[in-house]
């Protein structure tokens, strides 16, 4: 242990004294200082540090994906990480719950000053976004601006250098890959369709069957049925032109694969892993909703200092900014587990551990 | 203490076995259990106990406003009340980070032994809606179905028999009561009306007198202004024809006063009774998307059980089935404590307590 | 609105750039970057800047008490800071879950660098426990070393400069003043006095009227009676020498007189003013119990890098460092509404509101 | 689908008017209703509740277990139970949120009324400590009485049938089966051994080498190492007679190894299971002191109704009762990334998965 070392303090460590140089109310330059603005601030610059804390955990989980076949031995921390982001969203949320003990009038008494500086302008913000996976043109536009016209040059250089490629398209590239999906003669694509098929032609003989169910339902039913049926064409056969999905065919073929077969000993991190994308999407959109539902509450309907249009476009962004939203329409597809295949067992023997195999 | 007393116990007070006698899994009775079902029964039924304490709440709350002047020593009764039940609907939504660690293929293995009951059909959550003062020509419609029509002929009478007058328009009747808002020579609407346009006029001519600022800022500045002024004109002389508020005028205009002078003593619980009924708002709106989410995750773009649109409708509801939104856009008409007016000494003494008058 | 200002962006209100230049792993240094490093100086630093919040909530709460008698237009905001402060203690339990996100193994890979630097050292919540009311003495020594001694001579100072009064003094003082609990001829502690002993004899000569009773049931009984008569008596006539009341007795009487009839105008901001203060030290407790799990579950059963004895000592905090414990006790002595004494009229009035007196 | 199922309605399907019914206010029955009694009768069912999903889950999760050898197909799902007892021990923390909202006068409405029945009489909640492995002879006795000598004799016998083994028992002895920490040539222990004898003589040699070093910090230094060395030795040659640990010595090894090679492909889960046992642990802790602090702020220091101590006895609870004690203290032991043996090839392969053997 160097003489260096043993010197250091809770304070020299931390930084505490630059840290605590680096909150200075506007309204304090003005004469009135406003009491709340400290709260502003401090929820703020909470909010910068767990950004940063995010994006660090992205470098490592991005590295991770970015070789070209994912070891093993990180499917854990990148578990990790995954979890680690969402417990922070998670924290985030909370933030809101302290700002919120700010009234609307204690809002007023320094919101003019802060015009025309805007949350709109973190950029570790809108660098999370964009290396999660939300593309440029999926985003609102405000004033027919998009988001990167609105930063300022040198904010919009610094998110350039660093967002590419996105988490989502890693992980689209390395759900594609999945080897078991089609491996000697089994394919999951044919076995799946065939089982789906048989499932849903049960299910329309049941209804042709039964003399006492009223005719609206059999045609509702038969209807439901058809539906069905033109879902899992348009997945099996995905149309390039008309697909609503984001990731590739390949990509969610796996990804449904993982979900039906989440046991498999191999398959077991890779479905966490899913799961954990969801949980981060899923707290993102609620702190979403919940910072558009507190801005509603500060300012009412005026617009945003930042020129937004406030609440509304916050509002806006819960409801279309979603990032792994295909994760979510997965679900879809699942078969239940009497309608669904059996692995063909030297698949199931290739999934295990190597102790066990005979 | 009586005898029969003595002999409580625990599970006798609490009907324990009668209690954990309600848990019938259907897929019991299929012969091929389903793991989570147990727990989606569980969920449920602790959501239908939560939602009969916040009932009875809102009997207790309601009757306290049904008196002819609300009694100021029932106040901190009717805040504790408000409180307890935002403190359950937070709850409610941490029910849900339990009810998401099933996975959709485990809520797969049951799902449609469950058609068509559905989380629709739940009266007291219907009831409280209602009491709180969702109208039910305000709710979204379903198959161009009213809630009502969709429900079964026995629950309708139960949520007829039990709804009236809701919260929300004893709330109004309570707030167009407030004496303080005209008094004597005192008008809070004048009074307010004079401050508000030599704020904006202060505003105009401070953007005439800067010669620096670029055309295009001050065309935008000055349309911001002409903005607010519309604002305001709307909220002094309400149309009923075009009026987007729910509540009467005077209600609102109380409402604008007790944010505005909140720390007046007798305005200090009126104060926190209108921030408990946004909290309240707000909450339920953070649980209706999160339910959505969840369902979204659950089931994908599949319809609902009982026949909704699924995890769209729910969205829509976050959306559209706001209560006490006429409180959150009150902030847009808030003066900052430069403009604000003061309050007629007279005035102020009348709103102190008896032991400090003169 | 100055150029200035109309120049602020986020970042240059905010100093991102700055505080963002405060994260700087030790373990960086070394050649050998562990991952979690940041995470730790992260956590740490966002506890800082709330501790720095709590402090500036103090401020003005511990102002507001400094006046010679604390206004009734001042309880409403005294009450809003103390719940912040409630709230902001409930997000630094939520930290923890983030911290706990990190593995033993995670941690040790950078814990030995950071010796002797030490959680223990934060002067800012040292000054915290100490405006609130932690005494000095009251303090569980290390090493037989007092915390000031175990200090480094400038943040000793830092500390010895702005603690005086504490909160809990403040508080006392305050409650003392209350002037309701002896008015013309009403004495709270004489009519309280008879209705305790009133209802303890009721209970006695039920338990002697009893002839089911058995007689150890009987003698229990009978004892549980003296028992509260004693700790009646020790409330009453408080014995300097042994009492256990960190307040003084008038302080005592008066939380009592607000807890029992909480409902009068005038006592319901007093009465959820207590309640904000046991909130806070509830959640002040429940921190340090999760800081002492966190910590024993990374560490084990080593000592910390400052020198105390790791968990052992932070769960020795939970149990003794209790800032108003006295509110809780204060439960011990409540009567409950059958045998609580009514209030004077004249008195009831003086309770009220000026605009309702006759 | 049956005629039956298709009438299921959500109130038939979760008997919601049976629930419903279980709500008997004790205080209604003496004409003096306490508000509050329903949400403190609320409360206590939703607990209720959740302890049967608590125990529905231990279900799978023990039959997992029980097999001889787990399933590494069941490692996932027994860790999603596990993480599943962990949310919910998280809710019911959030329910004291909301029966906190009821005040100490509040609560003595009806309190006498409710004796002697007590929260010790939950059957489920003493089944849930002793299926995860609180023994009897480990609880705090009250009244020199053991638990089961209080318990009511009936209940006596439902938790006599049902609680063995433990799930710590059943950890146990799956811990002691891992194959993997002695397996030809290699044996952890040894290899551990040596490294840690390396790692300690390191340290004392450059401690020697230090010339700066002041002499007590050099005394310090080496009686910690000593120390080390001492707690090293206890857990590599556990005396049966002294040790403090509850598992095996087995149990403890497998368990060290599982925590220092958690990235190995097979170890992830199990160090995952790990990490759960703590999580659950940990949050019954909490829940136990939060429990605690609230009888104490409802009660003072009276007794509780079932004759225990009151909020004493169950803050000790939070001290003793804790199950998975062994897995905190571990890491004590660990050794950081320098310091830990590699392990050999072809260990490493066998801890792969299949598809990646050569």
């Amino acid at each position: 242990m160097s003489e260096a070392a043993r010197r250091l303090s809770y304070g020299s460590y931390l930084k505490v004294d630059r840290l605590l140089s680096c909150q200075e109310p506007e309204s304090l330059k003005t004469g009135a200082p406003a009491h709340d603005e400290m709260l502003f601030i401090i929820v703020h610059q909470a909010y910068e540090l767990w950004f940063r804390q995010i994006l660090h955990e992205l470098d490592r989980i991005q590295a991770d994906f970015a070789a070209r076949t994912v070891a093993d031995e990180h499917l854990g921390r990148i578990n990790a990480g995954l979890s680690r982001i969402h417990e922070i969203l998670k924290l985030l949320v909370g933030q809101l719950d302290v700002l919120e003990t700010m009234t609307p009038a204690g809002f007023l008494e320094f919101r003019d000053l802060l015009t025309p500086a805007s949350g709109f302008q973190s950029v570790q913000f809108r660098l999370i976004e964009a290396r999660l996976g939300l593309h440029d043109d999926a985003r609102i536009r405000i004033d027919e601006q998009s988001m990167r016209e609105r930063l300022a040059p040198e904010d919009r250089d610094k998110l350039s250098a660093d967002t590419n490629p996105s988490l989502l398209s890693q992980l689209d590239a390395w759900l594609a890959r999945t080897p078991f999906v089609a491996l000697g003669d089994y394919s999951f694509r044919e076995s799946y369709r065939v089982a789906v098929i048989a499932a849903l032609q049960r299910d329309a003989t049941s209804i042709s069957a039964d003399p006492a169910l009223p005719e609206p339902q059999r045609q509702a039913d038969t209807a439901a049925i058809e539906q069905a049926l033109a879902r899992f064409r348009a997945l099996f056969e995905p149309d390039a032109t008309t697909s609503t999905w984001r990731m590739s065919a390949r990509a969610i073929e796996a990804a449904l694969f993982i979900s039906l077969y989440r046991d498999m000993p191999v398959l077991q991190l890779p479905f966490r892993l899913l799961q954990a994308l969801m949980d981060i999407d899923e707290s993102l959109t609620l702190w979403r909703l919940r910072h558009a539902l507190m801005v509603e509450r500060m300012i009412g309907v005026r617009p945003g200092t930042g020129g937004s249009s406030g609440s509304g476009y916050l509002k806006a962004t819960a409801e279309k900014h979603r990032i792994f939203i295909d994760l979510f329409h997965l679900s879809t597809y699942l078969l239940g587990p009497r309608d669904l295949p059996a692995l063909p067992d030297a698949l199931r023997r290739r999934m295990g551990f190597s102790y066990g195999a005979a």
